[in-house]
């Protein structure tokens, strides 16, 4: 089993009848997702996604990313939201935070269209002056401002390089399956595509063409990980609370924010779960935060920030709960050399391996911080390869979505999502949005 | 005037009484600040810092930035909260958060000792290999157990590869004045050092050689960063509260917390103030969270993290407000291209510059997120030159100052740091720690 809750450090904090009382919530949850009866039902397509793939485009994808790895020297990737953070948080956990530095026989990869900014636009282009590069626009629509932006720019580039027939080798568009306008225009100018599925929201999509693409072109076993995704998928196909993580984890949790513990802190020991920490953010706050509900999602890297939130998280406002990611295994060893003239006093550890200080930090960390007052959810992993990755993935998913129903929220929509692009539309003077605009000015001014 | 407090976008949340009522508490602070008669007086150190600071020691800083520049390819920094964070914040925010990717004639800069990872070791290693290095140390005391023992592996790999002599000129020592065995091992073998004051806590140093020598090292001026500090020093010296911002920002977020928005979101709209935001969640947090009292500080990146966190900040739990960071100058421009296709039906923005855009996605989102019930403290800064780091660093401190005398606490201790560490020592098996770890162990075993 590649993900279990340990409950050790949460025993002081939860209560018997706690337990007891929302075991049932936690399983109609469940069986909400299994029947499809809950709200959101039109977005399980995640659900079954780890063996009702279409195995048709996973042959395609791979394909794809052999040609990719053989024909660029930089693939960038233009995406925003679950069009990015799944691949890039695949890959620095199964590869590496700092993959474009490290030396390699994969691309370097960098994501674009994530932002709005001048100078990292700039910047990518400067890396990309003299290279080999290959595209992969991400995108339902196709008319999302920044990976919009970003793809108008690095399609120019590619054209001006290599000319239209080129080009058309070069770019790879992940887009509705049938509908709009990037798939239109894809089909026209001849560029693969693949599919962003109809039933599966963009938070949830790491197991499709969305991140498969770009996790494959990191040289990542991708079958592997969609194993480790059906792995998880039949662990937690079984109603049983003491066997089921998925519906554990989220029991857990849903009972520390009734106690008021509203902020949940996600918790690494190790700088390649960073980005993972914020695909999770992603999925937990945009599934549960809405109708002035949810538990307010935030990360760590420890003992990095042991040193600098680690004051707050020891003793400051007690409305936090932490989650613990304990993978076990580091893949790698370091043994701490032997210093004769001991200046730092470490001699009596010296001869150990790293990862066994690491360790023990936690457990240290674990024990603090339960004594300061907050409890600490662990989940323990076995290891950084791409089987753990999707069967991560697959349990913080189910556990979620059961999540989201136990709070009463349906987890799978974000209407305030559009909230600030209606206004920014109309600030910008999109067509359409005239009187939007003239009212929002007058507000502004006003304001 | 580099950092402004606009507050057109919490008026509504604040009246005119609760701002009369916390002037007074305000001005107060910022006088126990100048008068040093507050709690942790002894750790006041950095108010005069920006013009009362050791010019010879500057000069030495710039002459040995100048040989590192010189005489390596790769600088790698070792040192862990106070000691990492400000530098890498200055770097990022000033140069690039891809600094080490871009052509430069400076070297790439790493930072080590800042984690207990056996990866991130191996792989810094791995990326050494054959390359020119020098290394500078930051750790007061030279026993925390993270930079020390990247301290004893970067040692031997120089001594190995230069030899004890041609180490002596690659290894740089930032420690304590007078004391610690690192200092005493320093002067002995050789290596040049520098000040860590013994007034000027981790979370305040960056504008001591702590932050200094690796800034210079990026090729950044500053001569400039301290005349800006200077400049804010200067700014701030005033008591009266409609024109000094820094009791203004500790104000509103102290207004913010006593009506239960407990948790403050600092939002950059470039990733380029990752860094920044990280250093300032050390300040803050390390600084307020105590006495189980504090704003708890987390972040974000837009338009990046609207596609992730946006939906719970614009419809999730109101115990939020958010401090927005507004860079008016972009330094760069770039104009959005025309696409004869219009694919994106993103013409009507095409031959506008794309901060343009970004500006707009800002205003939209402030408008937004006050619809939906979030505060947001807008500071307005000039630009991302070093001399705006300096000023925006002082400014933040200062008003952290202020805010935790507000607050009622010690801003200048960090007592829970310690909790993990003693904890961690006692199950390593430190001499000393004996009876700890028998208790320890046997905790752990019931828990």
């Amino acid at each position: 089993m590649s993900v279990k809750v340990n409950e050790k450090f949460i025993k002081s904090f939860v209560s018997e009848d706690e337990i007891s009382a929302i075991i049932p919530e936690v399983k109609n949850a469940l069986l909400s997702v299994k029947k499809r009866d809950g709200l959101g039902a039109d977005f399980l397509g995640w659900v079954d996604l780890p063996e009702a793939y279409d195995k048709e485009e996973f042959a395609r994808i791979k394909v794809a990313a052999d040609k990719i790895i053989k024909s660029c020297d930089i693939f960038v990737v233009i995406g925003i939201g679950g069009s990015y953070l799944g691949a890039r948080a695949a890959i620095e956990f199964v590869k590496s935070p700092i993959y474009n530095n490290l030396k390699k026989d994969t691309p370097d990869i960098y994501f674009a269209g994530n932002n709005i900014s001048t100078t990292a636009l700039s910047e990518l282009l400067s890396i990309c002056e003299g290279k080999d590069i290959c595209v992969n626009v991400i995108s339902k629509s196709g008319t999302t401002t920044e990976p919009a932006v970003a793809f108008r720019v690095f399609k120019k580039l590619l054209v001006d390089k290599y000319g239209e027939a080129g080009a058309r080798d070069r770019i790879f568009v992940t887009t509705d399956r049938a509908r709009g306008t990037l798939k239109e225009f894809s089909d026209k100018a001849g560029y693969e595509t693949f599919v962003v599925p109809d039933d599966v929201g963009g938070r949830f999509s790491v197991l499709t063409a969305v991140g498969l693409l770009p996790i494959a072109c990191a040289g990542i076993d991708i079958d592997s990980m969609m194993a480790g995704a059906a792995k998880a998928k039949a662990d937690f196909d079984t109603e049983d609370f003491g066997a089921n993580q998925a519906m554990r984890y989220a029991a857990f949790r849903n009972i520390f924010e009734r106690k008021g513990k509203t902020t949940e802190i996600l918790v690494g020991y190790e700088p390649y779960m960073l980005m993972l920490n914020e695909w999770w953010k992603q999925l937990y706050g945009e599934s549960e935060g809405k109708d002035k509900k949810g538990i307010f999602p935030t990360s760590v890297i420890f003992s990095t920030d042991l040193h600098s939130l680690g004051q707050y998280i020891q003793d400051g406002k007690r409305n936090i709960f932490e989650t613990v990611v304990n993978v076990k295994n580091p893949g790698s060893k370091f043994v701490i050399p032997m210093d004769d003239a001991n200046v730092d006093g470490l001699n009596f550890i010296s001869g150990k391996e790293l990862d066994y200080v690491n360790k023990t930090a936690m457990l240290a960390t674990l024990v603090a911080h339960c004594d300061g007052g907050v409890p600490n959810i662990v989940l323990e992993v076995e290891d950084r390869s791409a089987h753990s990755f999707g069967y991560i993935v697959y349990f913080f998913e189910l556990a979620c979505a059961i999540s989201g129903y136990v709070l009463g929220v349906n987890p799978f929509n974000q209407p305030g999502v559009e909230a600030y692009k209606k206004n920014m539309f109309a600030l910008l003077g999109k067509p359409g949005f005239e009187d939007m605009k003239r009212e929002l000015e007058k507000r502004i001014e006003n304001m």
